[in-house]
């Protein structure tokens, strides 16, 4: 990682000894590795900067941020119910207005009365909320997940939190008691997970995904690898499962989810659900972890009666895509009140989630209806975000097939394509030669020549002696794909 | 801590054995205490709901909540300008209407420019952002640090954080190595720090204020304090000053100042300053950490070299008082490149800061200047929350001088009075008897009979055999006040 330095602070550059030195600071935060914002992404900064510069010397004219889900720095325009009312939640004064409902300005009755409830609830948008976010934001919650499932929720269940990356946070520090303590997590993954393990000193323990079956999820991967882990005497005490999958797209069947929570009862395993990619499916539908575990439950007595299951959802995903917002939720099953009541406890130390963002979990599970003065001008947003994520999907889907060397999984869901690539021999030198893992060398190349920003499949975990890249399908247009077909081609021969 | 369950739960109430209990979670999340937002707050929320839901049994018609600076939860209106621009950052589509800057929207032309400005920095407020904060964002707190201390501040060295809360719990992450870290922290003190110690199974190290010197930093209480636990094998790596003092509203001059950084010079001491209360001074000025050490750095050759500053800010305290919006940031003067390389990789596993939260510090260090169509109103909304604080604060002083056995130091800063309170022997007997501190006791029957929610002095740490609460003076009004005597008296009375 590079980090540069503003030549200003030279002024006082000849520091002497420091308490802190990268030797002796926490060494499991310098264990974590994060790569979506690693090397790659800072270079990839750099060129943006220099392009907004006006510098011309660069053998591109844009730099196409593909390495992270981030839908609005990439044009995706934010869908206005939601907006409109989190702009009233800022502004009141405008619900004073005589003409706020004018076609002037454009808010409809709908999005006024939404906002008079949210500020009911609230008071303001500026105010502390209860730390596990407003009383009637979670009811709404507990009411989106009832219809979903169509099993009951408790709103004393939910806990919002600043996107869903906060609230894995806050489980994993719960749950990792121990330098043993360890959790289950998929390879490839999203690099979140092996991060907080890192800063915890908690053991990650890897069970592999099947890329020759679309990415599914393997039960007799999973019960080897939990089987060595407790051979080698680590305490595994959680599986995470992700679901639709990050890097892989891959979504989970009600059988496949059945195999998990068998394991998870078995062998006492909290589970994990990572669910913020629901509603991005292109395949299929999608069935919730909870959902599945109320259904075992009825099924067959006593069995899966103890099974712990912590879900995540988020508004940075899906089609609302409002990241920088930094808002989402957990739902807590079958966990012991008293483990919740620490979980309170620790969350309230941070006060609260972004208020705005909790308000945004509201509009997100509560969305306009047939009826609403919102519902057709959202319905069409939200249904143009979603088609065009599929057809983006399936033309990066058809130029990486026509690629040499490149394998890839028809797109299921989530916002990623997570392909193979097998790269000549000459090329895997030149990656040793710098030091560096070959697809990561291989990105690199890639960002240089073209400004397409990808992240290694190494950041992600994968199978030993086989290389991959994630890119996301946010990107509009199709120029960036041809960038990187082009690219491809004279790579292989470059290094053939 | 109590927490109630709803009973429709209990339709999945047999667990049978779960993983995770009370007694197997992670040990540092259970040691961890927050005083703030523990029981008697839970209780105060519960009497809150009562009072909604029509319960006629309480013997008060409202719940006071002085336990938490939460100003807009107390009805402090926010600032009109800063939610103007917030409100156009939503919903940008407005900046597109003729009507904008007409009287009927009441949009000044600067909120219409400043939010186009922040807008070409961000994009969209729901893009995630670089992880330090957005650019221009940093820009502006760069140039405000310059113009309160007169000199240079790097944006490259700043991070924008969800709250200080947060940046608080990067900071002590990185610091804290190892069981035998050491921090340390003033008592009494915001416990947001022990917590945060806590949680990273790190030692606190404390250091007591001097209350009959009106709550001042003593140097050699830090010294002595300093000498026993490294004695005792405690590598003391930090220590946190909060200035203006939470709970104290103590402010420190320059000379305290310059003793605390001789002994951060002498014994290598990363120095936390804690300013979130900068603006909220009644008497004096406030000076900065950075200021005081850049003028020692001129003064002193060598000496002050090497000391390395954390200093914080927020826009959840001040006259600004958005707490719920969960903005503030971090300069760090002095890190090596290599530690703020870690900083920067810990603070991206999270993504960034809540984007709306990073623009509302951007306007808060930037607000409307003279000549600009925001500044009266801005300037008259600022100042009669100021002068509202002081006016309140002298109040509730006022009250304290005349009640038995209370003790109050003249208000000086923060949002805070911590008085102390001498109570009967019976009173004490009669706390034991119910296996509390005294303190607890107090607030909890004070809580009880008047709706007030005041947290015990226990919850900040304070010196063996004194007994003091924290209260808030952001609520309107003065009934709650007489509420307070009234009780007091009544207290005092009954265990006579």
């Amino acid at each position: 990682m590079t980090v540069t330095y503003n030549p200003k602070r030279t002024i006082y550059a000849d520091f002497g000894p420091r308490r802190l030195h990268a030797d002796n600071i926490n060494p499991s935060v310098k264990a974590a590795k994060y790569a979506v914002r690693g090397e790659l992404a800072v270079r990839a900064e750099e060129y943006r900067v220099r392009l907004a510069n006006g510098e011309k010397d660069l053998p591109f004219d844009s730099v196409i941020f593909a390495n992270i889900g981030n839908p609005q720095q990439l044009d995706q325009k934010p869908i206005t119910f939601f907006r409109q009312v989190l702009s009233l939640l800022e502004n009141p004064a405008l619900l004073e207005k005589p003409d706020v409902l004018s076609s002037a300005f454009g808010y409809p009755q709908d999005v006024v009365d939404r906002t008079k409830l949210l500020l009911d609830d609230v008071q303001s948008v500026g105010a502390y909320s209860h730390s596990q976010g407003a009383p009637m934001i979670r009811d709404s919650v507990a009411r989106f997940i009832e219809e979903r499932d169509g099993f009951p929720a408790d709103p004393q269940d939910l806990y919002l939190c600043a996107g869903a990356s906060s609230g894995v946070s806050t489980l994993m520090n719960i749950i990792c008691h121990h330098p043993s303590a360890g959790v289950l997590v998929p390879i490839p993954q999203y690099p979140l997970y092996t991060a907080t393990l890192s800063l915890l000193n908690a053991q990650c323990v890897p069970y592999h995904l099947e890329e020759e079956k679309a990415w599914g999820t393997n039960v007799r991967a999973i019960r080897e690898s939990l089987a060595k882990a407790k051979a080698e005497g680590t305490d595994v005490r959680a599986i995470v499962v992700i679901n639709p999958g990050n890097p892989t797209g891959a979504s989970l069947s009600p059988e496949d989810i059945k195999d998990v929570l068998d394991v998870a009862a078995e062998e006492k395993l909290v589970v994990i659900a990572d669910e913020v990619y629901q509603t991005n499916i292109f395949v299929g539908e999608f069935t919730s972890f909870k959902k599945r575990l109320r259904q075992l439950q009825q099924e067959v007595p006593d069995k899966y009666d103890h099974v712990e299951l912590a879900s995540l959802h988020s508004v940075s995903k899906g089609m609302v895509g409002e990241c920088g917002h930094r808002g989402g939720y957990f739902e807590l099953v079958g966990f012991d009140p008293l483990v919740a009541a620490q979980i309170y406890k620790s969350v309230s130390i941070m006060l609260c989630p972004p208020v705005i963002g909790q308000c945004l979990v509201e509009l997100m599970v509560n969305p306009p209806l047939k009826g609403d003065a919102s519902y057709a001008l959202y319905s069409q947003e939200y249904n143009g975000i979603r088609d065009g994520l599929h057809k983006r999907a399936l033309a990066l889907y058809e130029a990486f097939k026509q690629m040499e060397g490149v394998e890839c999984q028809e797109p299921q869901g989530a916002m990623y394509l997570f392909p193979s690539i097998t790269l000549p021999a000459k090329a895997m030198e030149a990656a040793a030669a710098e030091g560096r893992t070959a697809d990561e060398f291989y990105c690199l190349r890639l960002l240089d020549a073209t400004g397409v920003c990808v992240v290694p499949g190494s950041g992600f975990g994968q199978k030993e002696n086989t290389l991959h890249f994630r890119t996301t399908f946010l990107a509009p247009g199709t120029d960036w794909v041809d960038r990187i077909v082009k690219f491809h081609a004279e790579f292989m021969a470059e290094y053939k």
